[in-house]
């Protein structure tokens, strides 16, 4: 296997790079999470998103307790190529961990209770599938 | 001004986070790059995305050489709270220090040249104006 491509990849010092999947259908960002060079091989290869987990400090292949993978349609690389943009298909419809399509559920609004300069994030999404009955064995 | 809606993110240990730029009107991803605290309380304030320059190791106001500033529609935090999704309107229509508008033109194709397991990055987006026109003084 000729793994060339992958040394285009501008690596951080710590071995990763953001990579962001939008899904194919929607156009929605579903998730940013990190890949190293093994993740984003894995991702190519087997046609399913790989990330680095950095809190499990492991591979992660994406969906693999709650079935929710996410299907690779294509990927790209950005003028720094330091960011990968994996467009996918998104088994299950739910991305986040939290049971919602998106990870990207809480939006900047203003605080009615906090005066005129006040913000805050609501989570403006609803949860599809409690998280107790995807991630159950 | 209530600055508490900046510390519900879960800033890296360099004080920043990833911040994808996706178009309202295409819902193309056009930039990924980094905010620190002060880039996106200035996104915030001003309507207008700044970044961190990490190569420049300054605030940068996208846009503020080129003209191509990113007018800001809606702001997301992700479930974990440690990457920005700006929705914005680009303008000029093109996001890419190369012309194009996209900085994601780079995409991985099978390569002719490579046998059956060689793949290359091939920009797939034409360039919309020269550099050298969008960045004379």
């Amino acid at each position: 296997m000729n793994d060339n491509w992958l040394n285009k990849v501008n690596w951080g010092k710590d071995g990763l790079v953001p990579a962001v999947a939008q899904e194919a259908s929607s156009g929605r960002v579903l998730t940013v999470a990190w890949m190293n060079r093994e993740a984003l091989k894995k991702t190519v290869e087997t046609g399913e998103v790989h990330y680095w987990s950095r809190s499990r400090n492991k591979l992660w292949h994406k969906g693999e307790e709650s079935g929710h993978v996410q299907k690779v349609r294509s990927v790209r690389l950005d003028c720094d190529e330091d960011v990968v943009l994996v467009e996918v298909e998104q088994i299950g419809g739910i991305a986040c961990h939290t049971g919602r399509h998106s990870c990207f559920f809480n939006r900047l609004e203003p605080d009615p209770a906090g005066g005129v300069a006040g913000r805050q994030w609501v989570a403006v999404e609803p949860v599809l599938r409690d998280p107790k009955e995807i991630y159950r064995k």
